[in-house]
């Protein structure tokens, strides 16, 4: 399902295609954040033609919540309940359990968890997540792991990663044991863990690649750990991964992240950041990001770049954009998701030219401290 | 500027054609409210392209507060500022010092008021209503009033028709001797008071017709009286209004308050009926309305119109719909907010369809019950 076209010359950057029943995408690749079967404040016709998102990515733990399964199963599965036609990644709720649910114990069977919204008892297997996932029919589905939070010991950190190794071994069976419920394939994705140690973050790239997961995610960073920190591990994991598998690095990040990460051999992103962001009026540029809240844009009436291909830099104002904003106006909101998305995507489009004519590494440095500064 | 096309034969419904600089408008026209210079959770390209609204409406008390008429005037006035290159009216914030500001006091000079946002003092006359407009530069604007509450007493209606005359005659002299800011034309509708009392409506009607505003507007009405009043009074008026200029019929209304208002020879409306209540789950369709919130659609797994031409109707299944209103997420509020305007323009566009080819009269009656139904 993954065709690795070209490795760059002096980065570990890839160019890849990832085959799915609901289309080819091309890595490196951001996958726009769909928490709730929406990519918040973003038509799915928008996100097509003027994102030109190729995947996105819908949450387990939400969507097992609000609407529950039987609603989307009877809705014929998340691609039918939602009309969206392209892929669709969807994570297996061990993040969300970690960062949002309370009273959560971690037990040999599975995560038990309250939801964070009426406080009812559930509880997430390896193999009760593979079913969920049937359920919602993602063309890539994520094996259950714990998403151990940092600072944390060595200790916890390896038998963390020990339990999340039994989860993925018994979550893989799960899915090799177990059938689509559509007319369309699954495949499964791996989780490397490991904290922030080498050691452990190298025998959970070995081990789960064992598994022979049809993908590989590193998980367990950009929980708070600093960046540099973020990148040596993602460069080590990387080192240990088979080539011939697409890699995913969970949750990750802010645009000069993505650079940094892709030269370091990393196929696939998510992140809410594009979009919340958006919502609190930051804006996303190829010469560093804005704060459309800022007095500065108040009397400021040309557009932002009439050479960017969205509404927001080319049609409107900055003094509109800014009264919108100022406003609560649910147009302010649309116009800026859309904008950061379509940078974002705009931005993977920049990357897979550059690898495939051999200037990523003179430029992605540059571009990233460039991209990282506030205007 | 307006040429009326068409009277109907049995009832007394206009077809007209009203010319702007900005474009004409065929009549009878619905104008989507953009309180602040956006029609909340639509995009201008959408109101052209998928709603095909002709005009729109924007508020003078709320824009004169945020951003405030210099930052307006800096973009280069309303259109500019927001990217709108078709007709807008502005209202004269008469009804907005009636309804939302705090110790609102009415002098002969003009209405002081505090605003709703912070307090701060400020004074409207029926010069200085005009000077905003003319900063604004709106296509049509409107003349300074009072708008009386309901009930209120023949006494008070009496005297507060008689300032808003007062104010109407300064207001239009203001105008006679002002240019407009930008290099197109403005027009200055006025408007009729009278409460709910016959003899004060048609000596109302006939002050305003004397003082030769280009278009007339129907004030003081759908403030809480009966609606078989609020017919009665727009009945009494148009009879006495030229014939050979726009009416306008204030804040109004529901589907079904338009079939009725437009047989009673009224050809424009404003309300923010459409948005708000898109925006708490009211859908409204050519069969009645629905509340998208109920639990009846939780498991409708199709969607609600297929020959409707909204992705409301067409795209997305009830089922999903209803979960984007139980979960707050923006995309409901979009695809609500859309599909009710563009309904609301679909079916002035009926409305004009029926009364050119005669067949208004047969049908309008029996589809304002319909429409006034709830599904």
């Amino acid at each position: 399902m993954f065709e690795l076209k070209k490795t760059a010359s002096s980065t570990k950057a890839r160019l890849g295609l990832l085959k799915t029943d609901h289309g080819n995408i091309k890595t490196p690749i951001f996958m726009p954040v769909g928490t709730l079967a929406s990519v918040k404040a973003v038509k799915q016709d928008e996100l097509v033609k003027k994102v030109k998102a190729q995947i996105i990515l819908a949450n387990t733990y939400h969507l097992y919540l609000r609407p529950g399964c039987d609603i989307i199963e009877a809705a014929g599965g998340l691609h039918s309940f939602m009309s969206w036609d392209l892929p669709i990644l969807t994570d297996s709720g061990g993040y969300q359990i970690f960062s949002l649910s309370d009273n959560r114990e971690l037990k040999e069977k599975g995560a038990h968890f309250k939801s964070h919204l009426d406080g009812s008892k559930h509880l997430f297997t390896p193999e009760n997540v593979v079913d969920i996932q049937r359920a919602l029919g993602s063309d890539i589905m994520m094996a259950l792991d714990e998403c151990p939070p940092y600072p944390c010991s060595y200790e916890y950190a390896g038998e963390s990663m020990k339990l999340t190794h039994r989860w993925e071994k018994r979550g893989r069976e799960a899915f090799l044991n177990t059938e689509p419920k559509y007319r369309h394939k699954q495949v499964q994705f791996g989780i490397v863990q490991g904290g922030i140690f080498e050691d452990l973050r190298k025998e959970s790239a070995k081990y789960v690649t064992d598994l022979d997961f049809e993908g590989i995610a590193i998980g367990g960073l950009s929980v708070g750990e600093p960046t540099e920190l973020m990148y040596e591990m993602t460069d080590l994991n990387t080192d240990y991964l088979p080539k011939d598998k697409p890699r995913y690095l969970m949750g990750v990040g802010n645009p000069a992240n993505l650079l940094h990460s892709i030269a370091r051999g990393i196929d696939m992103f998510d992140c809410v950041m594009p979009t919340r962001n958006a919502r609190n009026g930051q804006i996303f540029t190829r010469n560093g990001y804005i704060n459309i809240m800022n007095a500065k844009w108040k009397n400021h009436n040309v557009p932002l770049d009439p050479d960017f291909p969205t509404d927001l830099c080319q049609k409107y104002k900055m003094s509109y954009i800014h009264h919108l904003f100022r406003n609560n106006e649910i147009l302010g909101l649309e116009l800026a998701s859309l904008h950061n998305l379509t940078f974002y995507l705009w931005l993977m489009r920049e990357v897979r030219n550059r690898i495939a004519n051999d200037t990523f590494y003179s430029w992605y440095k540059d571009r990233a401290e460039i991209m990282d500064r506030k205007i």
